[in-house]
């Protein structure tokens, strides 16, 4: 028997069943009398979960990422498992790789094994900017079940994002490149992302602000892999002295360019990586490289996961989380 | 309506009526037609898996980790996972910690969570050899679901178990190593898993069939950290030529430690990894590891996973996968 069970044998609206149940002052006393009659009729025992999840609840979480073998997908799902656990909360995942037939068919088999909520992890989720499209699937789902966006940000009723500051922190890395002398500093990115936006967006904000022209020969795209990034630089051999990748995989790659072609790091090349993996610190010299903090971000998004199960009335659609640079040998602002 | 309604209500054995569902032709006509009555009345459809997973089957799969954020065992839950969502099956993920208790307890909330079988990722959960007694509850668990362990061995009724043959290719790589003129090889591991004895045992029979007495000074625990182990050494500096290690990290660390020292890598110091992970390609000089073919591992435990539950009859409880060595630039074998 659920909240809506009651308000129906009691005549009452789901409204006052959920204050005579949280104990609230503003009911009235015949109200508040008739309800709780019926509950003790039943045997219902109030469930502060049970009042969002429904009588169905398996206490059950899906998470989808796109690819759980990627470190950053990994710890975000070990968090978020720790996190459910504590709360005696399952969780099931799923790993939906990047193509909207993926992701959607992902979406729809999570919602058919019942879930309370779903989690999707990473900023694929959102869409590029250039296909909006991408997010129709998490607009029907978020009709069934709340939807909770890791690291992307969505403008849609029972979508709740919170994501890192991707702008702020790739701004303030290219400031203080530029303050550290560096004049060519390359961007490189393996995604069209909402996030990998951001991250474009605060570099290019950054060399605006200090009166640079963006040189489009200096934002490159490649693939998050060291080898693959590796030999392109060694094709390309760019005329830089700095280099901001959007993840840690590239930045490595780019050290070990620097390395084979005798060119010191950070004496004539600073390298900043992202997601501070540890990737990070098994490359010699170790990287420095933007933290974006998951562990309170998955942490952040668990607490509105479970005040939104607990029917809680004002949750808030979105939040950010301030990122870190975990300064180490390949920099020297 | 399963299997074992089915037997109730027509009065045969659950064998009997198998054998009807499955067409065989060991089954009298009598049996075969009351049986067919019987499904017919109740709107059977006979599915293939429904007879290994009971009427109530969610087709979910419990999957176990000690630490989903290191990166063997997210590579094995991205494996898994793939060939699960191919056949539509949902997996719940659920990360148990190193602790016993944490192992019970996980164990339990998969079962609770009506999963048709476990799976168990690591050799962690075959318990070490100086505590037989870990394995109670995987035990106990294979009397309700079968259970399958993934790189490690256990000999019980309903526990199917796939496993790298450790003991080969770390005999095979000592004595490579040996027979390339290495005197003092220093082992590294941070555990008495099953997996890690099996390293072990393979190291040291290797120095005893080539006549070398193996030295305990030169077989150290330590943590599968780059930086600590790095400390470690820098703190003993052991007299080595030569370094086995049976995780990818602790064998970075030595060679972080080497270039720290300036002994030169592999010339003077011979270093191999083990699960050959991207901490090996970041590794400058790049690392050569041991690759134990987790994906292949996780394909052969689905093919019996589904047999299992499929209701094969003979499904064998013990198999090994033989291990390759990827070969990089801090050996010269």
């Amino acid at each position: 028997m659920n909240i809506y069970d009651i308000a129906r044998e009691s005549g009452y609206s789901t409204a006052t069943v959920s204050r005579v149940i949280n104990g609230s002052d503003k009911v009235t006393e015949r109200a508040r009398a008739r309800i709780m009659a019926v509950i003790e009729a039943e045997g219902y025992t109030p469930n502060v979960f049970a009042q969002g999840m429904g009588s169905d609840s398996m206490k059950t979480v899906g998470v989808l990422v796109p690819d759980i073998s990627d470190d950053f997908m990994s710890r975000a799902v070990s968090y978020l498992e720790t996190g459910l656990a504590e709360k005696n909360f399952g969780m099931i995942l799923s790993c939906s790789g990047f193509s909207k037939e993926g992701k959607d068919r992902h979406i729809e088999l999570l919602l058919d094994k019942r879930v309370d909520a779903l989690i999707l992890v990473g900023s694929t989720y959102a869409g590029s900017t250039n296909a909006a499209h991408n997010t129709d699937m998490i607009k029907k789902a978020a009709k069934k079940k709340p939807v909770f966006l890791i690291n992307a940000y969505l403008d849609c009723e029972n979508v709740y994002c919170t994501f890192a500051n991707d702008f702020a922190v790739s701004y303030d890395v290219t400031k203080r490149l530029i303050e550290n002398g560096r004049e060519k500093i390359l961007f490189l990115t393996d995604s069209d992302s909402y996030s990998a936006n951001q991250k474009k967006s605060g570099y290019l904000h950054a060399l605006g602000d200090y009166g640079r022209t963006a040189n489009p020969d200096l934002m490159i795209h490649t693939k998050n892999d060291i080898a693959f990034t590796k030999k392109l630089l060694s094709a390309m051999k760019p005329d830089i002295d700095a280099c901001f990748a959007t993840d840690d995989a590239m930045a490595v790659g780019v050290v070990k360019y620097a390395l084979s072609r005798g060119i010191s790091v950070p004496g004539a090349l600073s390298v900043v990586g992202y997601n501070n993996s540890p990737l990070a610190l098994a490359s010699t010299p170790e990287l420095t490289s933007i933290d974006n903090r998951l562990e309170k971000n998955c942490q952040d998004t668990l607490t509105r996961v479970f005040a939104v199960l607990s029917g809680a009335a004002a949750v808030p659609r979105k939040t950010s989380v301030a990122c870190t640079v975990a300064e180490r040998e390949t920099t020297a602002f």
